[in-house]
């Protein structure tokens, strides 16, 4: 067992942990679309009911659309963490599956957000989903900085700390969202906007 | 970050980008075999009954080969750019998440387009979709070259630019099936036949 | 186009063929299951009705793992095809594509096939669809060797052809199983145990 | 086929059977969604009857996430296998895919166990499935063990063996899980914890 002697115990290369996830994301980010596949236009006699019936799926398309986005957003942040991690760990294996488990919960939630977007179960659903999934995100690179030697060799801990921010930032908007959705609903999503400014603001003057 | 410094700063390879983006198109493509799955055959009590009911799957059959092919057309598209492609940048990966959301969106317009052939919206459904996804994968390579120190070092400016005509061709052809469209309903597709010739025509003698 | 310049003209690397390809087959293989879970078991009301209904579903379930294995024997071909092929051209692609679309159709068929069982064109779905995707196979095989400098260089031409000859024994034996299906329905598919011994046939003594 | 010779003949890279089995692990971990968006809420005309909808789910979300988990625990399991894997042959593509088939039916063994949980058979679905796929999984790296020069050059007899162990451990927990479930259900599941200290055990002080 040669080549496993030059690296520390029970860590592993990032490829698969990466195919799994690229997959988990691309399925996902796929199936969202059987929530229009499966919904009934009802009978449509005109071209006037069918641009009317086309129009009444707006909000199906606007949740569909900001879902897909959102599922984007998370992915490319999930490359840059690991353009950066060398190896990973079991612990960090299972943060991942933790971060997965709500992107596969992502077509469900959205599903259900738009369904019933007048109770407040349903409007909590999409953020909630999101902020947990950004939750174990910023708990994955805070493990990863905290074995930085074995994980992150690459990095100098200013540059890993400072990475993190970006994380701290996405987790605090997500946060607001879940808080401010119950009264502006999906709008609240909008806040994303404002992520490259809190980083920067987290970050400090010096990065 | 040895690594990073010795690229620009916030670009990063292609790997991940194209295996998400492997993921999206095979899993696009392959969602299109529910629409016929879904498909009721009616009660079918004899061997002519049954040859009958799948005879009246012609349409549906139709559109999911045509749809199927459009895709794996669109998926060698990307291919192709990105052998060239070595780096990409924030926009770049954003250019390809909007180009993914509507290859994400084929298998819906597709069922429209089938089973709402009778009216307007339908006929444009699957013709808007490709022409919106052609347009982002024509986008994606205008900033590529438009950075081609960066992500095409492998290239001269002539061929990239030569190399943006059969983006350009796709462009136009797909805007004439969406006018098209209207009249003569998915046979407009027909039109991407003439791809290589506008291809060429485009290109000009020297290339 | 350094790089492009020392391969033949528009001729790629198969790497995002065959994760294409990959991703294709998975999901055709895991949309089986689909089958089972919209299967409607009906009332339950005892242990006993409930083992009657599982086993009710037996023929759903033969046909399951048909499907499967004959999905997983397929892409084992196409491994081992790909094993030896360095580069393809766009006929190379679009044949494969041609055999991927029978593919996705696999889950299709299987319901078809399990659905329609009494019918002839239920008991043809299956065979069928598995010929037409072992027959574009086979095109493949037949288009590299046609090209060897460019798609087969480590390989002689005897190898390849002898290779090819394994291609042939499957397609013999998927047409001779569309010929008896109208008679003895899925159990014809047991021919394909007979494949090791008709390759080494068609091979001849040498190899 | 100079490539070839230096590989005992009929053995492949692990390269395209990772892609394939990573694809299967994705595919059938993000399809368990389809469970929950297919429930319906029925009709809700207050926010306390949305939660009580949402809360009535509970079987459904636990049996959900017991699957993800253990999905992502048995595809870890792959990893660390093909960590040492160096090249396989057919029979071990074989176990490789009768392991799949039973990870392909994850979804509906937890579809079954939900729905029916106060039958014997639904009780027994998802333990069953599981016991099955960890059995395919423990023949895999025996067989790999058997053949150890050829596929696991890089480790020591004494390792290897060793190593079988944590694959024996899980598939004496999940026989035991088969047995326990008719009486506790899926809580039964639980003796997974148990894996760490019954590994340690079997394979004595030394390793």
């Amino acid at each position: 067992m040669i080549r496993q002697r030059q690296h520390p115990a029970a860590t592993q290369r990032t490829t698969r942990l990466e195919a799994f996830t690229d997959g988990v994301f691309a399925i996902a980010a796929t199936l969202l679309v059987l929530d229009l596949t499966q919904y009934s236009l009802g009978d449509v006699d005109s071209d006037a009911e069918m641009w009317a019936a086309v129009g009444g799926m707006g909000e199906l398309f606007l949740n569909f659309a900001l879902s897909f986005v959102l599922l984007c957003l998370m992915w490319m942040v999930h490359v840059q963490q690991f353009e950066h991690v060398a190896r990973v760990d079991g612990t960090m294996v299972w943060l991942n599956n933790a971060r997965l488990l709500f992107i596969v919960l992502v077509p469900f939630a959205t599903n259900l957000t738009t369904e019933y977007s007048d109770y407040l179960a349903g409007r909590l659903a999409m953020p909630l989903t999101f902020f947990l999934a950004i939750l174990f995100s910023w708990l994955q690179w805070m493990w990863a900085v905290s074995r930085r030697e074995i994980m992150l060799p690459d990095m100098t801990r200013e540059d890993a700390v400072a990475y993190g921010r970006s994380s701290l930032s996405a987790l605090i908007i997500a946060a607001t969202v879940v808080l401010l959705s119950p009264w502006i609903g999906s709008l609240a999503f909008l806040l994303f906007f404002v992520d490259p400014w809190l980083t920067r603001a987290l970050r400090g003057k010096g990065v």
